[in-house]
């Protein structure tokens, strides 16, 4: 009896996103932890039912708690694994915590600076996402607020891995400006040591949704390095898959299981996510989205852009 | 821009209730205040945007800040004002404290016993429910838990008005009991004094969903009773028309003005609902439902009740 | 076992209309039975499982089968029984046909303008609403096509009772025209014959909602009338209490016994919603909503409007 | 301002999908196409505004006009392909049609049996899903109308390829009988000609989704076969990655290569999802899933079972 009361009311509270116009996800709530307004943004820290704490900014779901290795883990080790030997780390936004994080379980790593602009959700962040804790307060990391472009324009070092870990290129708003061709020629790859990586976040990489911006950053992206690998992964929480975008002049040579072999040599504690073969697996997209990012021909520009769906308008005033 | 945004976050979050099966009515939420178990049901503060903090048992919204005061003063005031001097009250459940609040502003009365069966839910209250605070610290209140059948056939004294603030009837459930024509003849009844009153809340007095339970306990009190008024108010946070039926072997016959004069001289403060005229407009029911009050011949015996939708079961076992 | 699965199906399908920003109200589906685009608006007539058919124009709920009798009764009943021989009527707005419906009830009427601007939505109705079929092939219905503001105005002859079944007051847009003193004034009085009764829906009555329009349409009329009555009832589709204003220079004085004999003489039919005693019901508001209204100091002039939430702004261009 | 209201509208119906009981997937829709009941089961087909035309069975989505490509090609290609010769296929379920269309687009394909028990979902299919029309009446088809595992039980001859195109194993229901260890063992096998090969669709695979059917399915199989091979793809309208196992007591040796060179010379029409690369990165699973399933120790028999969230109990009763 009491059993299906409780189901009954546990169902009561959901939060519900748009993931595209015609299409809604929701998740049932245990609890509403937090909600605010940041200069640049609103905020949330929701408790969910299916996928635990989920850090929402301006309506959108940024990471959840039970899944958001997978993106993270994507995001910062191919680069530095593939990288022979990488000291110094330039992260654009991160904010959150996490993709510090996970660079910082390289030992390689000497130094990591971490830009973002909204001093409130980092504060946030440091406060409420417990798992984070240990990296705020890693003496390698420096954190700037500041917007990412002014930041690396303003620096005269170079770094061996730059990582983009923006929110998506937003209609009408400026944050799409460190997606162009422009910023990534005349801003990132001059900041690059040589054998640098860049690596960004690039949207999701749905078969169907990976037009809308990741197909784009790929494109943009070959414009300007001599070697750009696209791959992606499916993120539960995200309901589609995701992608990101590595790029060097320098070439990406390592076997599933050499870097397996430099995961267990140069990293601490180990991946939840990747290893060799998932990487692998990972760069090897499938044949609809190959042959579309194959097709591509728009590139960013500060004139051009294509957008993803629906974000607030807060969002555009971020790394401006 | 940072509006639209707001705006976008605001709706995020939504409470949703499920008023017949096959519809549903939902609340943007602020946050989830307080959720709970208690021995006998599930319980939850909620502050949502339409309707200020709601509490609701089992996934039922039971009150909300902005309009209780519409359901407490129509349980109430009615029959305490027409009643001739009312003096001592009983409350079968009413543990959330509003109904003692406004019996209590009648400078007539001399002790409410309220009488509830869950303990939890009325320390909930008196914690969370700032508006209720004094009335729950009124010298004249005496606090009894217990189930209210219990209670009133182990009490030897009468009282002027007894008030049923319980949940509708149950299928499958005991709480239908405090409905029968047994329990208003040979427990209810006896209890009150010569000219008493009873009133119950009766639950959905709408166009079609009167029939669910409001006509049929209307027809059980008129078995039982001499005179037997039923009346309605629309609730918005319930999203329909509520019901409630006084019943009495004295007649009720003060009009709109005497009853104007009397809540001059005999209440503290002010209505924000009801009037007079309100009450008697409250008493004239629609042609459709008067007419199927007319003609229902169902009595809510022990052997036969009929319910109304989806609650949950743990309540089942609330008046028990 | 298959029940269970029924059930579930069953409510896999949803209409769900945002009632306010924060509220929304969800009816599951049987079947959508036709969607699609007139020159002024769009158009849905969806089977629901709670409400039967329901037509929605521009995503709003304009009136569903099993109710929308409580909302044409409440409109031309009261008026046409208050008038002392209602021969020739007037419907700004009005093209679904159950306005018409109503009034063709009256053995009285000789004459029935409906005059509606949306020549699609009319034929639709026709078509659809089989309800009204014997309405629109009354030979005492005269349809025409146009802005009801620019008919009366180059229309000689004047009416007995003129109704406005418009929808509410929208911001931004030209329907609040029809909505403002000057057009009372000067185009609605002067077509009514001595004696005459101008009636129209008057928006949301709730007790919060009725700030919204009907407060104000209603001390806007008596600006011009000398004789202005505000009246309400629940439309459980709707999930409000929805508003009428009845206005003249002659005074209303038949009293709930003479208005039903009245019905018994004049009308063919009978009424499922209103009586004598159901009409002054409605016409005693309570004690809440009467004070706003009395203290309510707004007058809709062309340069200053109240507005409803949400609507389409399609529904602008529709009385212009 | 048209547009606007289009919008509106457009958004205001949807289907609803429990994807778990604490998360929910929404779909606007266009139209409701079709709803019925079958002996078995309850059947609708839908027009969704993001996936097209969408057959729902028992409330759970089982196919959606712009992805199913994805199942249908991932079911039958990489067994097709992998087989040196394959003649003579036979379907368990599958009566939507799509997997006998790619099937039958393989040229040395000269018969398959397709057994689905639900004769009525096949005529509604075959009435309605355009794109299956000409493989429903491919003269090289055989329809049986019979529970598949009494039919392959009864049947003398062997096939080169059986498919396993049936619903998720349920709770309490008879369905997972044909995923058990002995249905495998003793029904499958022995129906198999040498070097023939076994692939059954295996519930979602997702990085948590994957412990409800998918591992256990892969490593019953693991128990009856001596190569098994688990892959996946992410489905957008599944809103998870899906997983199927091909099973065989031969080894699957081609490349991507190989398999690019088959398809070209094997198949009718090109693939939209699948090529070499696509099928070897598809068997290339996750760390994390990977890992669970090598770690699987679940065995499926008559007695013990793991099922799949909230399937309608009409379902069970489907391949009894």
């Amino acid at each position: 009896g009491k059993n299906l009361a409780l189901t009954g009311y546990r169902k009561s509270c959901w939060y519900e996103e748009e993931i595209e116009e015609n299409l809604r996800w929701s998740f049932a709530l245990n609890s509403i932890l937090h909600t605010g307004e940041t200069r640049y943004q609103d905020i949330a820290l929701l408790d969910t039912k299916p996928f635990g704490k989920a850090l929402v900014i301006d309506g959108k779901l940024q990471s959840a708690e039970v899944d958001e290795f997978i993106y993270h883990e994507s995001l910062v080790h191919p680069a530095l694994l593939h990288h022979p030997n990488p000291k110094t780390i330039f992260i654009m936004g991160g904010g959150e915590g996490s993709t510090a994080r996970e660079i910082l379980r390289h030992k390689t790593v000497e130094k990591v600076v971490m830009c973002d602009i909204d001093e409130e959700v980092v504060e946030f962040c440091k406060s409420y996402l417990v798992v984070n804790r240990e990296a705020f307060s890693d003496p390698r990391l420096e954190l700037v607020l500041n917007d990412a472009r002014a930041e690396l324009e303003s620096r005269k070092e170079c770094y061996d891995v730059i990582i983009g870990d923006l929110a998506d290129p937003i209609e009408g708003g400026p944050c799409y400006k460190l997606y162009t061709k422009s910023f990534y020629e005349f801003t990132v790859k001059p900041r690059l040591n040589p054998g640098g990586i860049f690596v960004t976040q690039a949207g999701p990489a749905g078969i169907f949704s990976h037009t809308e911006v990741f197909s784009c950053i790929y494109n943009t992206l070959r414009q300007v390095f001599k070697h750009v690998v696209p791959y992606s992964a499916h993120i539960p929480s995200f309901a589609d898959t995701w992608g990101w975008v590595m790029a060097s002049d320098s070439p990406f040579t390592l076997s599933a299981e050499e870097l397996d072999l430099k995961m267990k040599k140069n990293m601490k504690g180990e991946n939840r996510y990747l290893d060799g073969k998932t990487i692998s697996s990972a760069c090897s997209l499938s044949k609809a989205v190959r042959k579309s990012l194959d097709n591509e021909t728009h590139v960013y520009t500060e004139g051009s852009a294509r957008f993803i769906y629906g974000y607030g308008t807060a969002l555009k005033q971020n790394q401006e």
